[in-house]
């Protein structure tokens, strides 16, 4: 199959084409460095040094036999947009070409702009883009169980049926967020969903809770191919960065009481989950949603798991509780459905001790490069 | 009270304005003229020669004591922005300022993309001024009932109470629209709804259904002061297309069985909502949400009454059934509530056949402006 990764550069991305790329798909990658060019204007960077991404693909395709073609542009460009879909007509898109953090959309007013502009007309792009060049391709889009929030009722896979005063229909999901940033999802699936009713797009909309790690299998071979491992508090994850802190002796700072909870995976299960969306396509006009996560934690649950894998290496783990700088609910009913992606086939890797020790241990081979300055900078939600 | 009209050049925008002045209020209108560049870039033209904004005001502040001021801009940028709200820093604004045309959103990737860009920058823009500038100012938008689409429920105002096993929460109604300028509405509400959990914002959006007409009080007194009335299938909604085509002895073109049913209000009916939305204002913190309108009609029932209408004028009015360029339901159920803006003192203006002869004698008498050829054009939604 002929796969197109946008933001192919990211934490997610480049990990994706390199397993695609594996499994004997022929990928091409495409990003504007984006990420990249907003951590270096916010002073913060990633925990690995990384090649840029035509030097990932070259370094891929020396080890590998199943190239990786690399396009380096901005997807807001329709004429970056019809170069790309022309030279690689794909049959499938995975769309990760997103502004993807929710404290730098709430840092100031341009910041949110560019994450509302960009999020919008790349996404938008994309839908044209396969109506014209690559009418049958499957569109693979990475959403947020952030766009459910926390609603106190049961959260389904992207759908609900409504019975109101005798009558029912069935809907979206209702979607409130939490940040710009996840608003912005809402926004796209809102699209996605006008586009595939009016044009019979094949769409899959895969809910994704906050990922963790740094392994893959690809990575493994050789450590150049690492991915964009953020430590920071703009475009880290939360878990990601408590194994930071707990190996810089910083302690981990858990938002208000700590009660807040989601859905988390590791980054093995989200290449597992777009590839089993890949290789099982939805129908054309369908737009197909999965909640992309294996196991529900709360922060205080992170916070405990890593302070005990943190003792079996030796390391004494302070949690430390700060006021909220965000603008969420602490204590919350959370009951999501996800089913979906394990019908498919996902086999999760759980958050195990030993999972933890292990991303832990990889990060105290760099624990010189941990600069604690970056860790924490209380951006307000208000 | 002090209030900014944006999108003050337009159909709804200027009579809004001249209705606040008359009623004592301090008003400044806003606009890029992007309705009149548009209309000309796709070859269309409304039934009035229009004087241009900044005219406009100066025929209005010889004729009235409370005087409407200018401001010429694109409220996309915002150093424009910032000079509008330091300069006139307003008690309440009204946000017209959109690409209102449904078919035009629906012609070709460029006029969508303007469409999603425009609409969403500028409605980011209102809430980040507001937050700036006039953080106590009541933000009145106009949303559009079309953001529903046609479920097979009840329509409640704005929100719904949800039981689901046996828990229960409330959202915001459930959306699905029909067009891509309908669809940007939808992403307003979300971007409202975000920003005023966040930021304590006061907001009404107002869910209009179409809206007919051309008089109102302050255009009756000086005929240079008539609203932007548009008769092509572009921008003049369904009544006032079938009014001109009445007129013209153009056949009423009914889109496939006709059966599509909407919420519908006279535009002195408009300037009642919005001003009664204005005068009494949602609280900090509070999305209120109104649907906006007086009736509803199916096309058949309008395409009848504008029939019995012509034929009390002597006219002889064909009534056409044409394949649906537009992808919707042709026949649905369709009941939305509509008491909050009466609880709050409407006065509805229904559709008479009087309402409607007063309409087409006023378009007889500019008969030779109509050009049939601009009436229809086919837009097709895929």
């Amino acid at each position: 199959m002929k796969i197109l990764v946008l933001g192919g550069d990211g934490y997610l991305g480049w990990p994706t084409a390199m397993d695609l790329a594996d499994r004997g798909h022929e990928v091409a990658v495409v990003d504007n460095y984006l990420r990249r060019d907003l951590a270096r204007n916010e002073d913060v960077s990633p925990l690995f040094t990384l090649p840029n991404l035509v030097e990932r693909c070259r370094i891929w395709n020396e080890i590998s036999p199943q190239q990786i073609t690399p396009f380096v542009g901005d997807l807001r460009d329709w004429t970056f947009v019809q170069q790309v879909f022309t030279s690689f007509t794909p049959d499938a898109v995975i769309h990760y070409a997103e502004q993807p953090s929710a404290p730098y959309s709430m840092l100031r007013r341009q910041a949110a702009s560019l994450t509302l502009s960009n999020n919008l007309e790349v996404t938008a792009n994309v839908i044209f883009a396969v109506r014209e060049f690559a009418p049958d391709a499957h569109i693979v889009k990475l959403g947020t169980m952030g766009e459910y929030g926390t609603p106190n009722i049961d959260i389904e896979e992207g759908w609900l049926n409504v019975e109101h005063k005798g009558r029912s229909d069935k809907f979206l999901f209702p979607r409130q967020a939490g940040s710009l940033y996840h608003t912005t999802k809402i926004m796209d699936t809102d699209l996605l969903w006008f586009y595939t009713r009016m044009w019979g797009l094949a769409v899959t909309d895969l809910m994704q809770g906050p990922v963790y790690g740094i392994y893959t299998d690809q990575s493994e071979r050789d450590e150049r191919l690492l991915p964009h491992f953020a430590y920071d508090e703009l475009f880290g994850t939360v878990l990601n960065r408590f194994t930071v802190q707990a190996v810089a002796g910083y302690p981990l700072t858990v938002y208000g009481k700590g009660g807040q909870t989601r859905g988390y995976l590791n980054i093995r299960d989200t290449l597992q989950c777009v590839r089993l969306s890949l290789e099982n396509p939805s129908k054309k006009g369908e737009l197909r949603i999965f909640n992309q996560f294996v196991e529900t934690f709360s922060v205080n649950d992170l916070a405990e798991r890593v302070q005990a894998a943190g003792k079996e290496m030796g390391l004494s783990v302070e949690i430390k509780s700060i006021a909220n700088p965000r603008i969420e609910r602490e204590e919350h009913y959370y009951n999501p459905a996800h089913t979906g992606l394990i019908d498919l086939g996902l086999k999760p890797h759980p958050l195990t001790t030993e999972v933890l020790t292990q991303i832990m241990e990889k990060i105290t081979r760099h624990k010189d490069a941990i600069d604690v300055h970056k860790i924490f900078r209380g951006t307000k939600w208000a």
